[in-house]
Order: structure tokens, then sequence, then C-alpha cells
């Protein structure tokens, strides 16, 4: 099946890697898309064949041999369409539209976002609504800390004093959830067709179904509601290349299980109506007037902050200012650290998929040879020697495929854990930014005054409320650390223990070829 | 250190495996002398560095920043001199006038043999005496076939009918010897210096000390005498490039201890006249009479058929020949066989101590700095996850360094011995084509007396010896056969004992790098 590509940024070759330098807007074959560790394997116009990285490609929609519905639901182009808010017709519309409801607002974004914003565990940065409400596109913080009147009732997000400084109100028990059972679905008598997936919460156990770009409106809500004060990483991959294949399937359920995962886990994100009517929406009606209500809610962008109520005094400016700065420098630095396991990693994928098992094929196939001749020699009494050293070769044999088998079962995990987190942290210097800003304008403060741009009760009012934006970057900061704790815990105890499987079995095998040579 | 040396044979670099294309006369500088396996990293000319198989290249004698010892001993070109037979002056000469004592019957080896047939272990080729006797030069064969007279007395080889076949006459005790205790000796007033080897054999376990030239001389005499009967084995390299070095003379000590072992084991070498006197001379007077006599020695090439007596009924003419087509199959077989695991085990070498220990050491490093900035969060509760992370760092760097290490524990022995086998299958198609030539006269057997170029009564003499001829063939197979079952048994179990023992090791350091990891 020829499978066509076409390269999205310039790619050079490591040399001795097995890699394939490609140009941005060069057309390349796809020879094998089951590479993993993100690589996929092409050949450019010229025949030669190499590895290069699936981020870098984009499908070209020049597909030959393959069937309808792939044609059909393939994403050709990226349209970005501005409808009306709360039409109905785009409800069930299927993925290739790719509609951004979130209206007429979204302008500022169509350039840049879409398939770059949502490299998914890949992308690095998020899209903040600053400028939601016009008029204040140049100033987001202002508008928070401002602002006459403060949102009042139930939606207050409280900060305490923890043990390690703010934190955010947790719940007794942990929100969880099941994302499971992925179902081809069809409408337009079998024209159109999507991937439905079932989403089970821990607090009802009912299942609910949802397309992948229900999840996409789902973050692009999280991300207008909370992304100034929260984080809200991309959502996995809008892949290009083979999207109804089972593997794309398993792994972007595996990525949605991840991603629901981490809002499930989070306070704040989890208990916000949005999240649980994604949940555990009774019914289509339900669903959609929780969208539509969901949809003119207000209360986003930097405005989340006057939903936030620390139950601690307020924190001096400078304060303020030296733990941003903490913050930023550890994201900026732990981004480096995840970026660096990552090249490593996918390097060491290579190696062991390809390369490192063909040796072992190779020395498990030279001893068997050997065997074999030894076998013609009409020596008698040469059995014992060729039947062990067969037994050998095969071992040999066997690791090879242990060896090319054991990246999706300890590396896999470490990449994906590091890949979020690459995510995560991609959307860092947003909320970092949109921090630093209100403590520049609060710092302007007594300029402002003097030239009455506000009032000196203004002045004091700004900084209360940037003290609030601390605390609650603070709370988050707690909250991010104490994730990654567990996370990384739990990921390279998974990783050693694979490890420490791997290279037991290996010996076990060994051993066992071992005992077939006689001691003479 | 600018350690220049010239490429002897074409190389072409395979791509992606950090191999360095060079042209036979070109020029290189070697950068690392240490790599093993087989190879050196050399640069060329236009800066590229890259391996080069060490028996592709010979030293240039362009020394520079070398000890004076180096140089005075190094052989700066190989010099082939014809001296008077056992002439006093050539007996404690150093190595680099590189004399071949075998007198002035060496004429055709000069051309070919110094560098190349003393490939060593490496060596694929011996040069047996058949023109010995001017007059004879082109049939050699039949100056055993057609003697009248053949040799009588204590020298008599008997050849029983064992279990297997027709075998050599084996001693009770089979002898040995240690070569150890390598010295480095100097005369001319320390200007010029050698390595003095000393060798104790099991029978007097009293020792003698030899030089490489000794040995050499040995070597030449067992070829001479025995070559048309016994594969006799190259002596180890005469290495070029950092002779004295200790790294070099354990490795050439090593390799002699192999070679002579081979040669104690094999029941009619090891009881030679030429072979005793070698592991047991009294002194140098001793030494030089029974030297002489080793010189004088007239049975030597086919005629060494003449000594030998099967105690069996004369074979017929066509086993004679199947057996011959057998073994002669057989021994190439192997040798391509030996020359596969050589092949891969070359390439295993270079990925074990270079590109694998390079990327467990940045998987190591990638953990370690990630613990790092973990460390500096400020979040409390902090230290057991990267104390546990840097554990685990340390452990990968520990495997990098098992890793690079492990072929000298393990696939080291595994390519000397197939290096050995290399060296020994490569005497076999001389030994085989002189059994061959033989065959070929006998074949003549009609027409020859039918020209009245032999009486009928020589017909018969011709193919009662090619009886005798194939009685040692078979004879000497079967040692072969033994030997290889032997050390084959041996060099795999060792083989897999230190897999068994690295893997196990591996594993019990990443068990205990989990242990760190805190269940949460």
């Amino acid at each position: 099946m020829a499978n066509k590509a076409q390269v999205l940024y310039d790619f050079t070759a490591e040399p001795g890697n097995n890699e394939l330098t490609v140009k941005e807007g060069e057309t390349i074959t796809i020879t094998n898309q089951h590479i993993g560790g993100g690589w996929i394997e092409a050949q450019n116009s010229r025949g030669e064949v190499g590895l290069v990285p699936e981020d870098y490609i984009e499908h070209c929609g020049i597909v030959q041999n393959c069937c309808l519905l792939c044609l059909l639901t393939r994403k050709l182009q990226p349209v970005f369409m501005h409808v009306t808010l709360g039409a109905e017709d785009d409800e069930w519309d299927d993925e290739w539209d790719d509609v951004k409801s979130s209206g007429g607002y979204a302008e500022s974004e169509s350039g840049e976002s879409g398939a770059m914003q949502r490299g998914g565990a890949h992308g690095s940065s998020m899209k903040i609504s600053l400028n939601k409400f016009p008029g204040f596109s140049k100033s987001g913080p202002e508008l928070y800390l401002l602002c006459k009147q403060l949102v009042k009732g139930k939606d207050k997000l409280p900060i305490y004093m923890g043990e390690v400084g703010p934190v955010w109100s947790y719940p007794e028990t942990q929100l969880d959830c099941v994302v499971a059972d992925p179902k081809k679905g069809s409408k337009m008598y079998g024209l159109k067709s999507y991937i439905e997936y079932q989403i089970t919460p821990s607090t009802t156990n009912r299942p609910v179904n949802h397309r992948y770009k229900h999840f996409d409106w789902l973050y692009e809500r999280l991300l207008d509601k909370f992304g100034s004060a929260i984080p809200i990483p991309s959502l996995p991959d809008k892949q290009v290349t083979g999207r109804f294949e089972e593997e794309f399937i398993k792994m972007r359920m595996e990525r949605l299980q991840g991603w629901m995962t981490r809002m499930c886990r989070h306070p704040v994100v989890s208990n916000s109506d949005v999240f649980q009517l994604f949940l555990t929406y009774k019914d289509e009606k339900d669903w959609k007037t929780g969208k539509r209500k969901a949809e003119k809610d207000e209360t986003v962008g930097v405005m989340i902050f006057s939903t936030i109520e620390p139950e601690a005094p307020d924190l001096d400016p400078i304060e303020v200012e030296q733990k941003c700065e903490q913050f930023s420098r550890f994201t900026r630095a732990m981004d480096d650290g995840v970026k660096e396991i990552l090249t490593v990693g996918q390097e060491h994928w290579k190696r062991c998929t390809g390369p490192l098992p063909k040796e072992y094929q190779r020395i498990g196939k030279a001893f068997q040879n050997l065997s074999s001749v030894f076998n013609s020699s009409g020596y008698q009494g040469e059995s014992t020697l060729t039947d062990a050293m067969t037994a050998a070769g095969k071992t040999y044999e066997e690791i090879a495929q242990m060896v090319a088998e054991q990246p999706k079962k300890d590396l896999h995990f470490l990449m994906e854990t590091n890949n979020e987190y690459k995510g995560l942290l991609g959307c860092f210097p947003d909320t970092i930014g949109v921090h630093k800003a209100a403590i520049e304008k609060v710092k302007e403060g007594d300029k402002l005054v003097a030239t009455s741009k506000i009032s000196p009760q203004e002045k004091v009012t700004m900084a209360k409320r940037v003290s609030i934006m601390s605390y609650a970057l603070q709370a988050e900061m707690n909250h991010f650390h104490s994730n990654r704790i567990y996370d990384y815990n739990r990921v390279m105890q998974l990783y050693l223990e694979e490890q420490v499987k791997f290279y037991e079995t290996i010996a076990a095998k060994l051993r066992q070829a071992h005992s077939q040579f006689t001691t003479m």
C-alpha cells in the first residue's frame, strides 16, 4: 500500500542511525508505520529508505489502495469554520470538519492552532483566551486586577494552607474514570464514520459515550475557563497516518485515558460543571443543554482568579515575584530534563527495535550454521555438541525477539509519561506569563495612580489580587509537584521492574542453553 | 601521540557502522589502538575518523613521540635475509631482522611470507615445503609415492583403528605446557631489546626461555616436517602497532599459549624431537646442537608419509578419494561457518564497546539530570524520589561500563577460538592439496606404466602409499574432530556462563535500583 505523506519540517538524519534526511514540503512514501518510539520508516523519491520522526510528517491525502472509510474520514485539509454559538447542526458532525465551537472569538486562534496546537502529548503550548472580552485584548490580567464586581456563589475555589504551602481543596475521594471500548460508529448511511469511546466515571459507574471531537470540545472549555491559572495539557495528537488502524486507536485511547486521569486528579478541573457534564450527562438533551450553558460561561480567562479565595494573609509583592521566578526556573529546567529523556529514549527505542535484535539474530544464525556444518562431519558422537549449539543459536534468536519487543513493555511507558509532562510543561510559560504580566501591572501601581489611570483604592485591590493569583499559582505548583512525584515514582518502578524481568528472562534462557553443553 | 600506519588492503566502510573507508597504500593516523575485537580507530588525511580492521594496516615506522625502545625494536620494513644454515650469529638476533633460518631453500617463500603468511590466528594458509628437493619442485607427492628407500627406525608413526576410525597413537599422559612471565631482555648494551617468555612443560616442570623468534623457528621446522600431513597453524600475529605495550604482550602470550597447547595436544607433533628440544633443552649448547640437527632433518615435506605405518589393510582408491572429498567439503564449510561467527562477533564487539554503552550512559545521565532538577523544586518530601532516581541513573552508568567490558570476558574467547580454527582451517587446503595430487598421480598409474615412466611394481607401491596417506589424513581429521568438539564445547560453555553472569548482574543491579522507589 503506497502511503504518501508530506514533510512538515526539515529533518537531518544523524549519520549511522538509519535515519532519512527530509525537507519541508517533500513528499515521501511511508513504508512502515509500526516502528514505534515516535518513528516511522519512509522512502524518498530517490528510493532511499530510513527513519523519520512521525511528528515531522503529515498525510498527503494522496492515498492509494485505501478503503473508502479511510478516505472519507481522513482530514484532507485543516478547515477552520466559525459557527454560531450553540448551533444545533454542529452537534454530531464528523471529525473532519474539525469545528471549533468557541464562536467568533476564536479568530486569533485559527492561524496557528489546529494541527500545531493540538500537538497532543507532543504539543508544547496552550492558548489562553486572554482576549475573550473586546477592549482588553492586550491587557489580560487587568481585566481581573481592576474589575469592579467579583463572581459570587457556589463557584468559589478555596485555597488552604497545607503542609507543603498553599493547596487546592481536595475531595475526600479522588475522581477517576475508565476510557475503554472504542467502537466504530457511522452516520449519513454509513458514509461518515468515527470512533466512539466509552467513559465510565468512578462516581456514577455509568458509562457515557464520546467521540474525539467531544474531548476536543471539553479541552477548549477547560482551556478557556482554567488556562490562566491551571495548565491544561493538550489532547493526544490528531494523528494523520492510519487513524483507523487498530494500533492507532489503541494508542489514542491510552492517551485519552492518560489525559482524562490527569484531569480527574485535578481537584479544580474535576469538580467543574463542564467536566462533570462530560462524565455524567444523562441523555442527548442533557448534554446539549449543558454544552450551551458551558459555552456561555463568562468566568473564563483571567476571571477565574475572581473565584479563588485563599484562606491566608495577603502576600508581600516581593515574595510573589520570587515564587513566580522560582516556578519559571523549575519548569524550564524540568522541560529540558524531560526532553533529554525523550531524545535518549527515542534513540534507545530505535536501537532496541532495529540494529540490536538484528545482531542477536545474526549471532543465533551463526551458531546454528556452524552447528549444521558440524553435523555434516561424519564423525561419531557429534550430536551432543550440535544439539546444544543449535539450542544456543535458537536462544539468541529468542533474545533478538525479546529485545525488539521490550521497548513496548517498559520504554513505552517511560516515554508516554515524559511526553505527557512535556505537554504539561509546555503550558506553564503561558500560565506564568499571565502571572508575570499581573506582577508588572502591580509594579506600575504608583505611576498609574499618579497619572490618575487608577484610584489609590484600585492600587490596593491590585496588590491584593496579585497575592490571590500567587496563591493560585503556588497551589497549582504544589499540585504539580505532588503528581510529578507520584507519576515518576510509578513509571520508574514500572520501567525498572520490566527491565529486571527482561534481563532475568534472558539470563534464565541462557542458563538453560548453557546446561545443554557437556562438561568433558 | 601521532601514530602513523600504512593501509595494506582496501577496506570499504559499511555505512552507519562508524567505519572508515581506506585504500591500499594510504597513510592513516591511529587514534585508538584499544578498541579490541580486531579493530583500531584511525584518522585519514581528510580528518575523518573511524574504525579499520587491524589486519588491514601496517605500522609505517613514521613514529612520533614514541620511546626509543619502541623505535629501535619496531619492524620498519620487512627484511628477508638469507643466512647460512646454522650460522652462529643469527642465534640471539633481535626480532627486527626477522631472519628465516630455513636456509637458502626459503627463496620461494620470501615474497609472500613474513607479514602475510604469519597472519597468525588470522592467517589462512601455510606454506608446505614441497620443493625442498630440487628436481621435484612441481611433483611433490611423487617424491614419496615413488621413492626407493623409506625411512627406518625410531621415527615411525603408527596409526591404529579406533572407535572413530584411523587414529594417531596417543600418549597415556597428554603433554601440556604453560607460557608465562614475559620479560624484557636486552642486548647490545640495551640498544636492542626483546621479550622473552617462560615455557614450562608438564613433563619436566622445568621452565625454558624462548623469544618469539624461537617460536617462529619451531613453527618453520614443524611446517617443514609435518605440514604435508598435519595442518600446522600459523603463529600469532607479528603485530606491528604497539608491540611493547602491556596489552599486546599479554595478548601475544595468550595466543602463544593457545598455539603451544594445540601443538602439545597433537600426539605426533608433541612427540617429535624438535618439539621436545624446544620444551626441554638443558642449556644453550644443547639448544644449538639440537637446532642444527633439526635443520638438517631430511624427513620433511611429503617424506613424512614414509614414516607412517597404519595397522590396517590397504584402502580402495575410490574410498581414498571419497574420504578426501568429504574432508575437503567439511573444512571448507567449517571455514565459512567460522568466518561468519568472526564477522558477526566483530560487529557485536564494536556495538558493545561503542554505541551501546554510550547509550546506557546517556540514559543514566538523563535520569540523574532529571533527578537534580527535581531536587531544585523546593517542594518538601522530594528526596525519596530523587535519591532513587539518582541511584537508577548511576545503575545505568554502571551497566554502560559492564556492557563495554563484557566482550573481553566472553566474546573475546569465542573470537580467539574461532580465530584459531580459522588459522587451522586455512592449513587444510594445502594438506588436502598434497593428498589430491597424490590421488591424481595414482590415477595416471596405467598410463605411466604404458609409457614406461614407472614400472608395474611402482604402480602397486603408489596405490599402497596413497592408502597410507589416506590413513594419515583420516587420523588427522579424527584428531581435528575430537579437538574441535572439545574446544567448541568448552568455549560455548564459557561464553554462555559469562553471558548468564552478565545478565544476572544487570538484573540484580536493576532490582536494587528498583527497591529504592517507594510504593505509594
